[in-house]
């Protein structure tokens, strides 16, 4: 049986560090396997890649210890289960508004008599062992995001659903989806009422037994939220990472050459 | 006509600030040609990518001000002319040892009867416009590296090749080829041997009347290069932005949640 | 801001010409971009390509001022969303049936409170600007495709729908939905009870005070149709321009050289 | 028109043998279909692959006389059509649980008035022909999937579905569905209860007057149910075929290695 | 053994007409297999395309009866091979500059003891028939392309290599290699040196008992080929045709809509 | 360090059985690294697959105890050092007719001084370790190819060249080399003249203190080369693996529905 590593860290009560995967490659994938994430996540929803690209990305983290998970584009079957056979360990779910949402989408991981899962581990059991029909109703991971003004208003009934294992939060969306238009877009929110509606969804989803995680933008939030509670955050994702270190390495680059230009163009004895 | 921005700069007297994709991938690509860089280099040589990955690199860069280059795998006529074939506005050629690799480096990228390009920029023409034949002679850019020991004692000759319009410090292989084992590999070297090879170098493509390019990595180095005279630094590559700016992030997180669960371990109230 | 070069048009009372991609490539759409069209729709529906040809067709118009659209498969959420943030710039969404299926189509372009999009714009934000989350919900175009029997029974209800920018004729499906098996398939409509049809969209659609586009076989025929008042017009696809190009050079090369055997088998002096 | 290979055989009253892919490759396609099938099916479900590998999948097989047909991920409109426009001629559908949704994938099949199949079969003209679109209604193939326990309720309402040209057992997800864990999971069922529930379906088949496939796991297994009278059995998927004669293949050079190393370790004149 | 359809002609002594492949996609293969040309070749010298795309292409043409061509980039026996071996039934070779190349050449495509092909048809075997090893050396054609001074210089030569079926001349190289900048590049040469030239290489190869092909940029230009004595002739390749058509449609719709426009805004009533 | 498998092997005195992919696909290339080969070569050579298709295999591999290798298509340097950065521990070089083509394969697998080839193992330190650098020299594996006269004929100079770790027969080409057209193609020689032949090269090898491997085509002539002495065989590649289950899955069932059918036939009460 593999063992899924965020189940793992869990059962220790210790919170997960999640990356996240925006851009459809192998190589990035690989890259990012080795830098000391306990997990990644295939953002099929957002990420600029579809399932050609997903499939050699969960391949690419095999050799590593980190737990891939995926979050499908939508709460539709044929992808929730076609990225299980393909190796996820857990799927993130976005845009969950209602305990039937909920229900649906937790059906989809479990085979029958737990869910409507069909059975057809094709490449799952090359990545996790020839007995991963067995034992993968127990150890896939359901995630219910809860990002809307729907989802806020159904919550108990939400974290409630059988078989759900917890709730992550966009901020992002879950901002837009309280206040509409009045705070600008993004993630990490200081606004007090945003707070208090993360900081609530994370006490509904401990009340009802389930793990809560959050999608962050930086360091310093991800670790105030597992202050809080928190038993998953998500760092910056994989395009953010690059361009930040890009814009970084030019930025310095161009300040150090100014400077140089500065000083050789400058009185050479002024100081006599 | 297309502006290389390459040459407009050199002929401004500007150094040029250049970024380096090792990762196959035409978005990672539109990403990096959004941070600032002067010109790009896809490294068909080391990099983890051939032409098929490549072809749609060179598409992505083509709505940003970002100059193309290509670094090929070797000094083979094919893979030169099929790379400016599809949009390469510059190529460096890895390991140079002699004037006739040089010249014959130099004649893939000339039109006859200059050299013995052969006319065919089916891609070249929607990159930079119909009259693209034209002008391209004069525009490509032909870098030759030298970071053999070969190289180095044929350098004079090297540097005199007709149509050269510069050469392309490897300092990781010039370090091998110049010292063996003697240091450990890498960019930045430090070693007096190595810096005086270095601006060696250096001073004889000035003298030649071409320019001359290191890879750095780092922008400190970088900088440090262009107060040398260098006309053009490559900074640190798109896996090593990727690794390091993600790498940093998780140890950033840990280090924080480390001192969150010390600090919450400490005894409460201390003080009386 | 990007400026949507469709809106801009229509605000200027321009007719919109729209090529068509149905074949799954980034050369091609590049050589398409360059042809002089406003826009350019990639058929995600009937097209011979999925969401991973896609993305990097989208890539390939972001030099050109053509605008970007993308016919989804069908009226699903994750399709929609996925072409937006991969930098579409207008949906064209098959087989719309009623007000309901309108609502819902629109509400996935429009990010709360407006609707419920999903904010994620991963590529979007480099094809169009990093405020593309501003200026998204005014510049992004929406068109529902009348093509059923039902969608004409309820094509009223339709065109009221709140935020709808147009509605998009499929000829060749509506002739279906109206007429069954009566006529022959295809575009470009002569039977008077089909251009009843498609103006009386046409007029409900500006009554509405919405835009209206077909899907045109020839040239002639989209002139003509921009004639009776339709704001966009769209051309003949690639496979087909394509596959008639070819098929016209094979036959004109094998009917003159017929003719050269003809006049060599001749008699030579016959005229005496 | 173009023979579909698999309606011939039923009208010439002879069996199916279907071969199946879970592969994404254009080349062990074309491998297979090389070696005797009837007709090949592309598990666009269970498969590891999606749009994209299958559509140079369906190409790899046009010059062959196996009809090609496609698993999809779920009974989506979307995947449906898209595979019929790139060439398939049969569709068979997972997890069909009642009439309604039995209806619903025949309608994606079948233009109007019989369906509601879009028109634009861009890629299916170039496999089958000009007039491809005249005929498609009465060639394409529906197989909608028994394998639930609502499907085994609903069987009755679901064979006399107006369309339906036959129905598909998935043996290991029926077990599933009627047993829940009480069997282990796979093909080529022995249990009665099971061998009844696969009897039963076919006979309400045939007296719906439709037909009746079964997935085998082993060749025994499918002559037997062609023996029971099932019009087409699936063979073992490529992925199985692949694993286990490359098993075959290396347990048999270790184990007569291991015999000579055994022989040579022997005593050599044991014998007077 | 499988019919190469070029040799079938050439024997019946009918002209070959040779379509182009430029861009690197299957579909577009399919489709112009569909138009009436007799061969196809794919250009892997100057089309944006590599050895990953290529391969796909040789598939797509198999269910049609044009013979399958490759253009390899360069005279090296890799790129060669691998062409054959994916199922080309001949290659065009770049750059004949001498006796030398054009055995070096010829010998990559011949089985010892004829040359220096290496055994492992892997493809091929699938594309052609398990025989292919045995036929192979007497149906794969050899051309050598003729478009350089010192290929010019060295004609008698190159045209007596042993094995090679015939030459080709690319009329662009040629005349830049002839005359260097003193005329527009481009095919379809009238200047009378160039039609020398081009005469010349013709009656050379028949002389020597091979064949002779020439590139052309359109249909009357090819059929004045045939005229001379040409064997083959390639016509517009996908690129221009697909370009001048995409073109002609725009052109034509705005030129229809401006009349209209003009004719509209006519004065309607100007007589009396 | 990683440890490469086959030396270890060698190091304990044990043969190695090794796969052979010539499909271009990661899942293949999943599927067989568990079948409990030693090591897998991917043959750029003769499989139909480039580099493109090569990365991705490598990286499918890395969770596996198989050691890595590629046959590359020619002895290029650029090929070479592309599939070692990308992640391979050993290269066979096809072709090998010369200590100086032996010599040129050996340098670009051993960096300076040892050698000539260019430092930037980009992957390589994804798939094996930071520290790869400094052990690759001593752990990837150099094979040339024996398979022609020339081969032959200088057979004692190549297997002395230094840094050579073996050498590994190519039984086709070999019979084609040294026997043309006499005998039928394929592997597994019973001719004397061969086998003398593929012993002579064992015999030489071992002399000279390094490996030998031989090609095989099944497991009994795979065995019966370990018996002589060989250090590697090779079996049956993907493509007959693939290809033979499923022509003799197909050719079973048919066999015995064709018995059921006379079975059935048969006069059922002949016996009275």
């Amino acid at each position: 049986m593999t063992q899924n590593n965020v189940r793992r860290l869990w059962a220790e009560g210790k919170p997960v560090l999640n990356g996240w995967l925006s851009i459809g490659n192998a190589f990035t994938t690989e890259i990012l396997a080795a830098q000391g994430y306990d997990s990644l996540t295939i953002d099929q929803q957002h990420g600029f890649l579809g399932y050609e690209a997903l499939a050699p990305m969960l391949q690419a983290m095999k050799a590593s210890p980190v737990t891939p998970l995926v979050r499908v584009p939508w709460n539709a079957p044929g992808d929730i289960m076609k990225a299980l056979d393909a190796g996820a360990l857990g799927i993130i779910c976005p845009m969950i508004n209602s305990r039937a949402e909920s229900e649906q989408f937790v059906s989809c991981l479990r085979y029958p008599p737990h869910g409507q899962r069909s059975m057809g581990p094709t490449r799952a059991v090359f990545a996790h062992g020839a007995d991963y029909g067995k034992w993968a109703d127990s150890q896939v991971i359901a995630l219910a995001m809860i990002e809307t003004a729907d989802g806020m208003k159904n919550l108990k009934d939400i974290v409630a659903t059988p078989g759900l294992d917890g709730v992550y939060i966009g901020p992002a969306d879950l901002t837009l989806g309280l206040t509409g238009r009045k705070y600008p877009t993004g993630f990490d929110r200081e606004e007090p009422e945003m707070i208090e509606a993360i900081r609530e969804i994370l006490a509904r989803a401990h009340e009802a037994g389930i793990k809560a995680a959050i999608h962050c933008g930086n360091s310093a939030y991800a670790a105030r939220a597992i202050g809080w509670g928190f038993d998953m955050v998500t760092l910056l994702n994989d395009v953010r990472l690059l361009a930040g270190a890009a814009k970084a390495s030019v930025d310095q680059a161009r300040k150090l050459i100014g400077e140089q230009v500065a000083e050789a163009a400058a009185p050479k004895n002024a100081g006599y």
